[in-house]
């Protein structure tokens, strides 16, 4: 098979996955789909545990609000999935991996606030400011990111410290002014004004894929990865990350609000920059396309059958529907 | 000496710390004003280092703004103080004491905000939000926060890695939803309202007096402490945090803007529960004295040389003016 020829429309299958894999090992025989359900139905049980309804209640209530509204746990599951690609447990992950949904949702909380994208609906809900005010909501966002790393400090077992302070370093580092916040802040800067590319891959690589890219790598340190599988996991993770960023954005043109549970076609009506917007819709297939083939080439170092996860998981992101 | 009859209006002396000590070491020759003046600039040094001037150059102009706007950096010094405490070099600490100003930075910024307490002078300038928009102070705010446990994460040398992931423990405990957060999400909710003292300990406790012990007792993680240090640490600290506020509540009342350098007597405009409003202002007075007495007395197990900063600080937090 050429993998040149892989178009976004066209899944790739289990059987094509073979013959880029060093282990031979029936991959077909991996249930995708069950995996997904099972890891979220457990990453969903974590989070619930993870932030019980105490006092108090209100700023629970709303930090339960948008942390357990029904997200696809995509973050905390590449995590999961790249602990388990080096042959760690998954029981070594789930903090890291709550504490990454957490994360991610304290983002999603701050950028939806009226002074950011003003934003009424996320996940097919009213945000969180809408239901419990602004000042809740950016203490709520606060809370949670807080807890990340009480929960990662506090809850991580069975795992040298020396690994836990690496993974806090590579996620803090991920989400500040050099990663998260810096890709928010030039997008925020960027509304109304013409964007090149550059500038656009700058936005997408910091607000978005410098965190999925710490799902992986934090996976692979919390698995037990030496030096050289952190780098080809990095690696994987940089094409991911762009993928998932480039396909939100085709999704945001060609979707409803409603398929989307979000307020749609915002990005391009307020003039934010888009990869479509700039590429134009074809040639924005055709990124995704070819980032999610380099993504697969660098699990083929991996034993095939725990690097499954991986290689659905970049077809999944290449083709999801929202 | 009769520490009962200490009052507020009276700094307590190095010759009267002597004799609640264990050690008769002369503590006249401590110099109190020349230890802050030192350690205030090691740590204004080390913050201006840890947040260069770099790309996007707002948000690191907004963190800067208010990092290095020149507090008194009480909770950096208490860091240092206490691994000094417990026979740690003030390098062992300066990570930690930095992270701990990032994070009381972003508290106040994140605080200030319109849908906050919506101030306008902070440190007798603009607030963040003021200067920056409030984009930008939601950003750099989380953006400190962040950077906070990158900091420690990455830059604690020396120290074992098992107490660099528990000191992450207590401090991010300190700031979340049973803590920090806790603290002004419940002084929100009582504004305009009767409160009562029990409310209102709750308030400072979690708004205020966590923070600073988790100042100590990190301190004394990374100092080297054992548990029983830990433990009168934190009773120190307990002493010290309700100090501190009901010390602020009392200034607020006493003094002008602009000799605060913040909007004087806002709490008190506002309904917001103050101990002076509570109990008036001579039995908060009283309450202060007092705290600082349990304070002191719990520093009489260290050696009395390397506690002085901690007796000193005591005093110091009681009788200051601004």
């Amino acid at each position: 098979m050429n993998f040149a020829n892989l178009s976004f429309e066209q899944p790739l299958l289990a059987e094509d996955l073979l013959t880029i894999s060093q282990d031979k090992r029936p991959l077909v025989t991996f249930q995708f789909e069950e995996y997904l359900v099972v890891k979220g139905k457990q990453v969903n049980n974590s989070l619930n545990e993870a932030v019980p309804l105490r006092h108090p209640i209100k700023i629970h209530e709303a930090m339960r609000y948008s942390l357990l509204a029904g997200g696809k746990r995509v973050r905390p599951i590449l995590c999961i999935a790249s602990c388990e690609l080096v042959g760690g447990d998954e029981s070594l992950a789930m903090p890291m991996a709550c504490a990454l949904e957490m994360i991610h949702t304290a983002s999603l909380i701050h950028d939806d606030l009226p002074c950011m994208d003003n934003d009424d609906l996320r996940r097919g809900k009213p945000t969180n400011h809408k239901v419990f005010g602004e000042a809740t909501a950016v203490l709520a966002g606060d809370a949670l990111l807080s807890l990340a790393f009480e929960h990662i400090a506090s809850n991580t077992r069975n795992i040298s410290p020396d690994r836990v302070v690496c993974a806090i370093a590579e996620l803090s580092t991920a989400i500040g002014s050099q990663g998260l916040v810096a890709g928010q802040m030039m997008d925020l800067e960027s509304e109304g004004k013409e964007v090149s590319l550059n500038e656009l891959e700058y936005i997408h690589v910091h607000k978005t894929a410098k965190l999925l890219e710490a799902c992986l790598v934090c996976g692979t340190i919390v698995g037990g990865g030496n030096t050289a599988d952190i780098e080809r996991v990095r690696k994987y993770a940089r094409c991911i990350g762009l993928l998932f960023q480039v396909v939100d954005d085709i999704l945001d043109v060609t979707k409803s609000s409603e398929e989307l549970g979000k307020t749609a076609g915002k990005d391009l009506v307020s003039n934010k920059a888009t990869y479509p917007k700039l590429m134009g819709i074809d040639k924005a297939k055709k990124f995704a396309s070819e980032l999610m083939i380099q993504a697969v080439e660098e699990l083929a170092y991996f034993d095939a059958a725990r690097a499954a996860p991986l290689y659905h998981l970049a077809n999944y992101i290449a083709n999801r529907e929202n």
